[in-house]
């Protein structure tokens, strides 16, 4: 439920080894975690191949949607690495050599005794405009351009770059979350549940079923930015749990 | 890289809990797995929350532009379960009750005494001229309909779901594929590896840093359909690597 005070962001996974399974894609969640701390409602996530185009039109969706846009992936030394070029193509500008991303990288080069080189030189090619992002873990920038940031998709180095993000993005709202667990299937809270949804419309309820357990466990999540509506909603979802496991004969009342 | 006889499909997670992060998910990596498996190109994932025209217009890009859809999530019994009305909505369907869901249904229900009621009943709502997915594990029957396959978000009801629907996907060619591991960074093998995919322009060429090792490593992933062309690639890789191995003192050869 965003507001017209909300912020909001997007996130572009880009790459092939995450579409064919050979990766298994951790900075979503992690993406996830990060903006919810900070009260930014992720609205959509989109994950692309390493195709020129279908990133530029991610990007230009996506960035003309919401308030910030994250990309990771796609920016190392290798012919495969084409985010750079692509987001350059999107905002259409130039991808110079950095002179400030060169000096980054050849500085930590010297102190590795690593080669200088066309491949690696690519890492230092950013977008006209764009402000660097930097990292401690490999030297090799991200940035930012617009409100698209660009980010390594290593996961390490990934959550270095949002770390690095946190005093240059807007928070909103911080969102409250309760969590209220039913000893009852999701199909018999799921009407009383319903109902209370209509009653408060900014609270924002979600249904989770909970498989695994010896015995069948909801959980039922409340989300909203007010800490007093978020309370009432939850009491009147706890008296609805509390009434369900009466009826089912069960002792337990509703836990959070 | 998809020709006109490539099979492929796009992917469409939906939920506000994986948005959050409360969740995080394996339904991408398991139907990445999949498709790969089936010789099937997956080409694009999106992750959606639960607002029906959000749901409709992904559904709506997603089934124009790629063989088969898979959409995941929503399909609950709870009020934040509109998957099934918003593809109803995007292929302009009526969303009845089933009565070979129902049927299902309350036959499980009867095994597990469960009451019958308006919220488990909307389980059973299938747009019209959909067929059914069964599942052993919940009873409750995803659908496809067009070239879309409505799956459950629950992740063992989910592969449950993609494994029924086996026998009725038409596979791709089998991509195969070739792992070499290089003991050199990508910014060494970037640059005649840039070379070599230009001379085999079929074979898919993906480089990915291997980071916690002790030393420097980097893994060149090939995949190409036809095994010939794949292995001809494959040892020009190898001697590329072994030429940056002796070039940086490194006993080893190439290892797949």
């Amino acid at each position: 439920m965003s507001s017209a005070d909300s912020v909001t962001a997007g996130l572009l996974v880009i790459g092939d080894e995450i579409l064919s399974g050979r990766t298994k894609d951790v900075n979503i969640g992690a993406t996830a975690d990060f903006c919810t701390d900070l009260g930014i409602d992720l609205m959509e996530v989109r994950i692309v191949s390493d195709v020129t185009d279908d990133i530029v039109d991610a990007v230009n969706a996506l960035r003309a949607r919401y308030t910030y846009v994250f990309t990771t992936g796609g920016i190392g030394p290798t012919h495969d690495d084409i985010t750079a070029d692509a987001v350059a193509k999107a905002f259409g500008v130039a991808l110079p050599i950095n002179a400030q991303a060169r000096e980054m990288l050849e500085s930590r080069w010297k102190q590795t005794g690593t080669e200088v080189n066309e491949a690696r030189l690519r890492m230092a090619r950013i977008p006209e405009g764009a402000d660097l992002i930097v990292n401690s873990v490999s030297a090799a920038p991200g940035f930012r351009i617009g409100n698209v940031h660009v980010m390594a998709g290593v996961p390490v180095i990934m959550r270095a770059m949002l770390e690095a993000l946190v005093p240059t993005l807007r928070g909103g709202k911080k969102v409250l979350s309760v969590t209220i667990k039913a000893a009852v299937g999701e199909g018999t809270v799921g009407g009383p549940l319903g109902a209370l949804q209509e009653q408060y419309p900014d609270v924002k309820m979600g249904s989770y079923p909970q498989m695994g357990h010896d015995r069948v466990m909801t959980e039922l999540v409340l989300r909203c930015s007010d800490a007093a509506q978020l309370e009432e909603a939850a009491n009147k979802v706890r008296a609805m749990v509390a009434e369900a496991h009466a009826k089912a004969g069960i002792a337990a009342p509703a836990e959070d």
